[in-house]
């Protein structure tokens, strides 16, 4: 499946960057917003950004893995948090509801049937992946389909007038397809991929590297980045993948949350770099590994409040802070609207 | 002048911990948003807290140390500002209409003469501080009405309903006194106080700390913070002294902001050491000092987004987080209500 994931129009970094220096204020005072005002001036190629239906998708999916023993949490809680995601009861609706963002909840691939009432979006490709313990966690049939899936779910928000969109998970054993995806995709050591996930004790932490340590043994693929993922993605992760790479197609701001979301964003970019271009981090997660994503992909995360809930917590919670970063670009006054005397030196710089 | 603030209830702690570990998410993954919650709770005395008609308060003040050469602006910058926060256009206008944060300018003694008409608040202490640079910036009986008039702006925002405030600034020249008052009040090399301000290149630098350096080198006060704060003060950093003191003693949650504000803290923080219980740290400012000031706090910031404008625009921009910490609180589902299983690993922690 392919991307047609155009380069953003730099040559507006200049005048977006003219337009922020003439504001009422210091060069160069606002720090990461301004960084964030040119990124959205040019994704949207306009020195005038707009932010407009903001949605946070949260995929859902689970994990064979699971079984064997990588997570504290019974794998029925997914589809228990995807109910508390529809009664609103969860961190990300609360966040959602604050911030005005319209929160959607994806089954991607849960073990549950879930009540046709209930509203859940449904884009079930199984009931659960295999565990890559010993084999792939899908087919590539079933891979090919919930990138496909992303996209279209992508493509509906986007014909409904969203611009900027951020994504959510659920998975019991999430962080486990994450870790690996970043041992091999990033080439970072096993162990410091590795966290404590939901919150882990030492010895549990401890079982859940060895059971990954095996299953990275085991894996005798072709070492290409859709092998890779097919072996040791989750349906979510994948779907994620697919939609941000359609949304990045799209032009649309991507609000990259934590550990899972950005192991999408990891796989994602070995397919198309591009789509690195359209990516605002929103928070670095207290999960071990982030830091080694962000690192690898020289990414800036705007929080970093020690959160781990995922969900899209970082991105609902970070979102205000990218309102604010267009706001200013678009309201406050320049020093001839406001007649404030400028000073030459700063002018000059 | 006294302030009477009492310590919070601290028995609330554990409960409030209680009411937040059997929320629907893996212990301790709010991170920071967990620490504000309890923080907030125990100010207003409730499992429940609210944030009510948030405001944040804006003092402007000249600086004789200004004419000296401290500051690459020219002094009428600083009226021409509170013309521009009065038409709308800046930074912390913009910021505060996005996060229904009231905006209150309070001309605590700008050399220029305000038109009625313009509707800003009159606290004006005299037509800005004398030079502190061989003498002290203002008088003993200017530095109590300073207090006291910061104390009255906030009793009567309390009595408007206000419940969280923060406090903004506009004085050119002012990193100057901020600088000082953390040298003296918290023994830090002068050199690590003294920054490059709205934007000095080295050699304003170089000379900026020269005439900080004379100026300390010339005071012959007794040392005691009142004496210091009144030698090196200006009338917008006491004024909001005697703001955030006023405020704590009230129980009022303080949202402190960058360099000064925290400037204005430190100096309060010395006089009564209670009204730390009493205040959230907003934003790292990227005015090297400010990291100083934070370590002898020992606080820590909500944002370090590189920020370093001023105006009170680190609360304003930090506030929406804020908001997060006391929704998640009081919104989200709990295990039991949400029937989602918990983990026995997670809860016997």
């Amino acid at each position: 499946m392919n991307f047609d994931i155009k380069t953003p129009q730099k040559e507006l970094i200049e005048q977006l960057q003219h337009k922020i220096d003439f504001k009422t204020k210091p060069i160069g005072s606002l720090g990461m917003l301004e960084q964030l005002a040119v990124k959205i001036g040019c994704i949207q190629n306009t020195l005038s950004p707009e932010l407009n239906k903001p949605v946070i998708m949260v995929f859902a999916g689970d994990h064979g893995i699971a079984l064997d023993g990588v997570s504290p949490y019974p794998q029925e809680v997914t589809w228990q948090m995807v109910a508390n995601f529809m009664a609103g009861g969860a961190a990300i609706n609360v966040f959602g509801r604050q911030n005005g963002i319209d929160i959607q909840i994806v089954d991607a691939g849960v073990n549950y049937d879930f009540d046709k009432d209930w509203n859940v979006i449904d884009a079930k490709i199984a009931h659960g992946t295999q565990s890559y313990l010993n084999g792939p966690a899908m087919n590539k049939e079933q891979f090919t389909k919930a990138l496909a899936k992303g996209a279209e779910l992508v493509q509906k928000a986007h014909k409904n007038g969203t611009n900027i969109i951020g994504f959510g998970e659920m998975g019991i054993a999430n962080t486990s397809s994450a870790a690996v995806l970043l041992h091999l995709l990033a080439k970072v050591d096993l162990k410091e991929c590795v966290g404590r996930g939901t919150g882990w004790d030492d010895e549990g932490l401890k079982r859940k590297y060895e059971i990954l340590k095996s299953a990275v043994e085991n894996y005798k693929g072709d070492d290409s980045v859709e092998d890779i993922f097919t072996h040791f993605g989750g349906f979510e992760i994948v779907m994620i993948a697919g939609a941000m790479l359609k949304a990045a197609e799209l032009k649309m701001t991507i609000m990259v949350d934590g550990f899972i979301i950005t192991s999408a964003l990891l796989a994602a970019s070995k397919m198309n770099a591009n789509i690195l271009e359209y990516c605002i981090f929103t928070h670095k997660s207290n999960e071990n590994g982030h830091k080694h994503m962000l690192e690898h992909l020289q990414a800036n995360a705007i929080l970093d409040l020690g959160m781990r809930l995922g969900e899209g917590t970082g991105a609902a919670v970070a979102y205000p802070i990218i309102e604010s970063a267009v706001n200013f670009l678009n309201q406050m006054a320049s020093f001839e609207d406001a007649g404030v005397s400028n000073s030459d030196q700063i002018v000059s710089e």
